[in-house]
């Protein structure tokens, strides 16, 4: 049986911020409203929300009633999806299975955070939970800690120093800076990272993704329905390779903890449904949480070899108009890292990109093929999407 | 293009109960194994999880990680899916649109929660949750009050006693005293429920589902793998039928609080996909977290007129030899309620029964077609499911 892959027709977001005057239902609405308004249709089949937490972020769980219910969705189907930090990830391929088992024709998928309603404190306790809470957490790891570990580890095993890290932050910043659904839209320098506080030595707070609130959502259909419902071609992305891989939940169980094998594994996959390689691929959206985490993705996903992921960023190979751009609308570090949120902003700013309406400056130029990779815990649930121009 | 249905190749659980000396790993991944020796399967393509609220009761996130990784599943897909109460019915139905979708062959599914390991009062506020965060918990209204109100105006509305609807634990109770996995295997009394206290009148203690510990699994695959992995067909139940819906969060913007209209369209869609009507259905296990529920869900299902749900108690058809057998194995009364895990609970029940396994005296005689129903917060977010023996 040939699998017809499923299209995106619409997207829609909100900026990513500290949204204080904004409840979660009200930021999930508007970007799922959008993506609608994007897409031309006026009811959906079914929805899938990707979020981490919400229950002790906000104390509410049950966010597909939720979400349906407030955007006036009727009575449909709606389920969240849960892989930690790759929530959005999930769930976008969750909407895309759904949509290819034949049961639902249009999809919507939200992705969505609101973590600025708790003290900074509890943030940092809540974000643990995507670890493992009794190796991990109970005796005192903070997720910023496990990743410290990897990076010094990094730095350590290959011989780079925290410049070299620090470019990955820089990178980000110059094209969050070109993007208006950014958080931090102001450019940075090498040394803005280098003097910033250390959380977790080697780790300094520029080489760490903010706290922060977001929601984005993306509309998928079948190939027929995006015709019949009249949608434009030009619109149109195509889901063409899905891949998700998990690795052990904590770091001391981990075979090599420079090795994002779930990474690799998801990557495979993915490149193997979309028939295409590490090297058609036009541009990468990577989960840089942490600056280390850009470096380990780049070679999990066969851009560079092992060990050389940050030698990229050294030589300049990351930009929007190098050979291997990343995160050309600021990624985690500057876009904001809105956890479950995350996977889905990095579909829509793919879809942006190869329907050349990314912003001017950060256009990936006649881009094709784009990738997302979205990481949960500390490499222990990862999804890597592929999508094309139709 | 014709769907072919998937089928349910082996079923595991551990007895729900109050399990302290064992983590939510150890049970969930109990379970899940039993399944798979049951299936005669070493491996399994990918993992969903149904569980509601983890990260509150153990600080424990990403449970798809956790549970594949704890059960030595490999670096498989996996993720959690969450819809408050009805989260293990509604994993039952992705792991079952994966297998429809072809991406995976032999998909698990784990429903799980450990609810036993918070201060009790805790558990309620989590519990409630599943309710509005900002219309209903922050104004004071617990879960069971919510309930309670809805049982108030049952009772006022249709001239039902507590009597009548205590009739729903009676039944449930009496079956699961044959269960071996159930929790609470002593039967019970109408006088039983009438002199436990009130929780919040007219609700009493022995109309709620107790908090609990528990975990269940179910096999799914296509009926081409289930013949190659050489799974004898006497084993084999479709999932014929999969519908979910949601209604209003919060109980002020139901138009009629007596009415589940999430069940109806739930179970309209599961009736058309299976190609059966309500009266086809050999037995149903329909969610009685609190007595007043089950009354409800007969009228949603169809079974029952629009009132007439607690009528069908005090006529003594609820029985497992009656007309319209309910919670054969005990509900979530007796059985338990280990929140998302309770629709895969449902499920291997189903598929006991279907196979003719269930205990001695709750067995339902040929048993051809079964109905599980999972309702999460006050019915906004519904799933039902509809199972055949092949």
């Amino acid at each position: 049986m040939t699998i017809e892959k499923p299209v995106i027709i619409g997207v829609g977001m909100i900026p990513v911020g500290e949204h204080w005057k904004l409840s979660l239902r009200d930021i999930a609405v508007e970007a799922l409203l959008n993506a609608m308004d994007d897409a031309g249709v006026e009811r959906v089949d079914s929805l899938y929300v990707g979020n981490m937490i919400s229950g002790s972020f906000i104390e509410q769980e049950n966010l597909g009633a939720l979400i349906a219910d407030w955007a006036g969705l009727g009575n449909v189907p709606a389920v969240k999806v849960e892989a930690a930090c790759a929530s959005g990830g999930a769930a976008v391929q969750e909407g895309a299975k759904a949509v290819m088992a034949g049961l639902e024709d249009v999809v919507a998928v939200v992705g969505v955070e609101k973590m600025t309603d708790a003290w900074p404190s509890d943030a940092t306790r809540y974000l643990a939970y995507a670890a493992d809470a009794d190796w991990e957490l109970f005796h005192g790891a903070s997720f910023v800690a496990l990743n410290a570990l990897i990076m010094r580890h990094y730095m350590n095993t290959y011989g780079y120093t925290e410049e070299d890290l620090a470019l990955f932050a820089v990178n980000a910043h110059a094209n969050g800076a070109k993007n208006p659904y950014a958080m931090f839209k102001g450019p940075i320098k090498v040394e803005t990272v280098l003097k910033s506080p250390y959380i977790a030595d080697p780790l300094k707070l520029f080489d760490a993704s903010p706290v922060c609130d977001g929601a984005a959502a993306v509309i998928i259909t079948t190939q027929e329905k995006a015709k019949e419902l009249g949608v434009p071609r030009e619109k149109w992305v195509e889901v063409a390779g899905m891949g998700r891989a998990i690795d052990t939940i904590n770091l001391a169980n981990r075979e090599d903890l420079l090795t994002l094998k779930a990474a690799k594994i998801a990557a495979d996959r993915a490149y193997r449904m979309a028939g295409v390689e590490a090297k058609e691929v036009n541009f990468f959206e990577v989960h840089d949480a942490f600056t280390v985490m850009a470096a380990l993705s780049l070679e999990a996903l066969g851009v560079a070899k092992k060990g050389e992921g940050a030698k990229l960023a050294r030589e300049g190979q990351i930009a929007v108009d190098a050979n291997y751009p990343i995160q050309t609308m600021g990624g985690l570090k500057s876009r904001g890292h809105p956890v479950g949120a995350t996977g889905v902003y990095q579909t829509v700013e793919a879809v942006l990109q190869l329907r050349g309406e990314a912003p001017e400056g950060i256009q990936v130029p006649n881009a094709e093929v784009g990738l997302t990779q979205n990481i949960g815990g500390t490499g222990s649930n990862i999804t890597v999407n592929v999508f094309r121009r139709v």
